[in-house]
């Protein structure tokens, strides 16, 4: 059969199509996102699951008049596919010129960046009330997966353009999972809606007051053309409730949907992961640890919500169950759960990526540190990093470090990820986070106390003229700035400040006597950061303070050592600035 | 009749009570709260309508064994009444012995510490998992009104709760009103089940998984008693929907129910407010210009989260329905809309108070800052005050200024108000936000020039030595300090910086040519703010800098002149430390 795929240029193309070349575009769709994937890992379950229904939303569709939002938009691969990137996912040499989400500036077919989920309902509905206002009359689609609804911003979403008196169409595409298992009750009425065939009377969405459809058939896009056809257009608010198969069409991915929702690099033939990285990372020390101290004290319990496989949380949910809780998506919820066990003498653990946990600035603010209670948070996958814009973890320094009556803390080797863990637990005063670093495990050359008592930095090496702060796995860096000073003839002192939200005032005091420079160093962001503080703290002297730390700005999977140069963070940057 | 109210010591005593002496109890709880709220002002209408269901609540389970969590808590005034706290309720020179919500601190019978809404679901989920891992038998009661359910957070725990296998009690007191009219498809299916008396099929707690009853007669203590027995220790979660009558029993508040919800002091008589407040407010400025520009603008609309009367938007709404949108409380779908409004070229202005933009921290990021939508958020009620500890408005700039991509402005007096207003609706680059002052309107000796250059700060008055850089109305402040300075010999430049999230280093450079000291005055927390990032800037020269500003600190209504000496805030404090 003739290459469907080289016949679609635009989306115009795809209306062309008869019912069989439809079927053979989505074969050769799912053959170049498997191809891909499999060479440069990737979300693979959501998108083999979505290819159908994304042909058969651009075959009944007018993108970019009417307008898709993807939710997440970790299953938009079909959709750049055929929205003139497909290059991107044909030639190995053109990869990378998409990115792994929709883009605003990558297409007009993407109307936003999105990479966090449940936004696109509400995202959506700013488009649709535009459309009202100026009287045009295209439609809007939202797209978004069952695992995405638990998040509240999706609810508060439905709940709005649930009243909208025009056209709003929000596909539930339904693969019955989110990234891990799903959790939550509305999880029961989707089961009971596919179960019933979309008939049940007890239904969420026409509860919301939505007209609502069930399409079984979600992986056959001439069934799928068919029922859409029927709601284009349509004039109210409506659920298109499609079932769909997480990972469709290549069965490692279809029955091990957790292991293929994201993916590394694999073996097409095997499902096995090629160049298995078993360097021990800070996210595992954390559990293991904490899968030892379950053993002694059983008012510990784990918080997680939805990424288990992105925290190394996996193995220990399959072996303690009942100490594990996966909220779901729902951040905000995790937080305030967290806060009521810890108010009732439990010693919950609330794991999040730094990019995850801004979802709850309020709770940790309200829910948590008003209350004063002793939850335990880890912000795991921080610092500055190559991510996709819509993951970067460099903001939570400035997000949660301003909020009083937290403790962050900022472990700068394994073992005081474990000893701040117990000192986490131990205490019963504050909320504690704890910042876990994205990057590798470094040995120190400092041997550090380990003892902690609040707000008490450590001198690790009595210098003088220069003192450096490095803040967590910066440590190390602070390291490498000394080691190459003293080449240069200063000894400094070397600090290692342990507490983010804290301020050693007697220390810093005391450097005044035989220093004249202070030298911050955070992986993340300045702007807000741990460094200012410092700054302001010894604004009224004569001391004099470098930061340094990311800029403040979005970067878009740029390669980390070309943002470390970018922001001066190379041992020789520093001392060359210093001896400025 | 004798008074039973002196009769209640400890919540034991009203389970001693014929149901005639509960009736009693009831309007003398309601002649308390109704005295009290005309004198003092206060939460009023969700007070009155909740008296019999708290009474019933209190004489049907054991607090604090049993365990009450009341959403948002400002209606929690008869549940204070009736756990040893009556006499703040009772005498005049008491009542400021209790605080306007729920507090860990003040009793035992409260858990939390709560003023933000939706959050009571996801606390108590805490306190019924730690109830069941513990082993122990109590009722864990979340007590949620209707106009909460809207939030995302509330959703999220509802979600949760849903799949727990023991004993919840979820009571919805709907009183058929948020803090202004409800906004969102679930009213709708409220208001189904009270016509229906509970039996609709179509019922979205049924579709979350919960038992659900309904209790028509929400205000009859006696039938609340006997219906809430029926359900106690029930084990599995379960919604009580509850129809009370917002404002019950004092006929103003049942009439002009948004005017009561929350009301300053006013005559029982007449329901007119006391001491009438006549004062022009920068609020008042700010949505009288938007008034007037939206005749020359069709484009600009304005989205608000449920709360118009605390932002003055009700005669907008009145007058301007069609440009209005009252999302109801959502605060992250609000910001989704507004990005999604932006994208397409309309001007949305989304009105928040700075304490519960805190919900939508993540949404400004990623919905709206990564994808540079321009967006125009108005944060007001912004500064430090003498708020309850769940209403400061003083972590704003930490909160907001730090994310790439938004530009945050502060005005430094009413003129500039509306020509940032108009600043900000002209460009089309980036988010703008606009801090607007809760303090009193105050004039300026200085004359300000009114034009904008994105990151520019204005050099208002040229001295040397000292720079005093006030943030938005703070420049006043910084006007009283060059004042005083000048006495002492010296004249200091003065700065309007405008621009919180940008730093005019062209500017700031110029300085060191002849002066020696730097004062920021920014009124909000420190930590993570404005004037750390001019100490950060300076940090490698010989200038000093002095932040002033709030530590950072909770405060729970403490008088702002305290504050202020606390925080050496007087122009007196600041010249000493200065001349220092």
């Amino acid at each position: 059969m003739a290459n469907i795929l080289d016949k679609i240029s635009t989306v115009a193309d795809i209306k062309k199509l008869d019912s069989e070349e439809l079927n053979s575009l989505c074969a050769e769709i799912r053959n170049c996102i498997l191809t891909k994937v499999s060479k440069v890992g990737g979300h693979l379950g959501p998108n083999l699951g979505i290819i159908e229904l994304t042909v058969a939303l651009h075959y009944v569709f007018n993108s970019p008049s009417d307008k898709f939002v993807w939710d997440v938009s970790h299953q938009a691969y079909a959709h750049k596919i055929l929205t003139g990137r497909k290059e991107a996912f044909q030639f190995e040499d053109k990869y990378k010129t998409v990115t792994g989400f929709t883009s605003h500036r990558e297409s007009e077919h993407d109307f936003f960046t999105v990479g966090h989920t449940s936004t696109s309902v509400s995202l959506a509905s700013g488009l649709a009330k535009a459309r009202d206002i100026k009287g045009t009359k295209e439609n809007i689609v939202a797209i978004i997966g069952d695992g995405s609804l638990s998040g509240g911003e999706a609810f508060e979403g439905l709940d709005n353009v649930a009243e909208f008196k025009s056209n709003f169409i929000t596909i539930v595409n339904d693969n019955e999972m989110s990234i891990a298992e799903n959790h939550g009750g509305i999880y029961g009425n989707l089961a009971l809606l596919r179960k019933t065939k979309g008939t049940a009377e007890t239904n969420l969405f026409k509860a919301l007051g939505f007209k609502y459809v069930y399409i079984e058939e979600g992986n056959n896009v001439n069934v799928l053309i068919e029922e859409l056809q029927k709601i284009k257009d349509i004039q109210e608010p409506i659920v298109v409730h499609v079932h769909t198969q997480k990972g469709k069409g290549y069965s490692y991915a279809e029955n091990y949907r957790e292991r293929f929702h994201w993916t590394p690099p694999f073996d097409i033939e095997t499902g096995n992961p090629l160049g298995q990285n078993s360097t021990e990372t800070y996210k595992r020390v954390v559990i293991n640890h904490i899968t030892d101290k379950i053993h002694e004290d059983n008012r510990i319990v784990v918080i997680n919500a939805a990424v288990p496989g992105a925290l190394d949380l996996v193995q220990f949910r399959e072996n303690h169950p009942e100490k594990y809780f996966d909220v779901g998506i729902a951040e905000e919820h995790a937080i305030a759960f967290s806060s009521g066990l810890a108010s009732q003498g439990m010693k919950p653990i609330a794991f999040f990526p730094s990019t995850f946990i801004q979802r709850a600035y309020d709770q940790i603010s309200q829910d948590l540190c008003i209350n004063s209670n002793p939850a335990v948070i880890m912000v795991e996958n921080a610092g500055i990093s190559g991510a996709d814009v819509t993951h970067l973890g460099m903001f939570d320094i400035p997000m949660m470090s301003n909020i009083p009556n937290l403790v962050y803390l900022a472990p700068a080797n394994k073992e005081e990820v474990t000893a701040m863990i117990d000192w986490a637990l131990e205490q019963t005063d504050f909320p504690v986070a704890l910042r876990i670093s994205a990057s590798s495990i470094k040995e120190l050359k400092s041997k550090l106390s380990l003892k902690y008592e609040l707000n008490k930095f450590e001198k690790v090496t009595e210098g003088s003229k220069v003192a450096i702060i490095g803040v967590g796995n910066f440590f190390s860096l602070g390291e490498e700035v000394a080691e190459q000073l003293k080449k240069k003839g200063i000894t400094p002192t070397l600090i290692n400040p342990r507490f983010i939200t804290g301020s050693d005032e007697e220390l810093l005091t005391s450097l005044l006597e035989n220093h004249d420079t202070v030298v911050t160093l955070e992986d993340g962001v300045v702007n807000g950061g741990f460094g200012e503080k410092i700054a302001s703290f010894f604004g009224p002297t004569s001391m004099k303070v470098f930061n340094y730390g990311a800029q403040k700005e979005f970067t878009d999977a740029v390669p980390l050592d070309q943002l470390y140069k970018k922001y001066h963070l190379t041992p020789e940057q520093i001392v060359e600035d210093i001896l400025k």
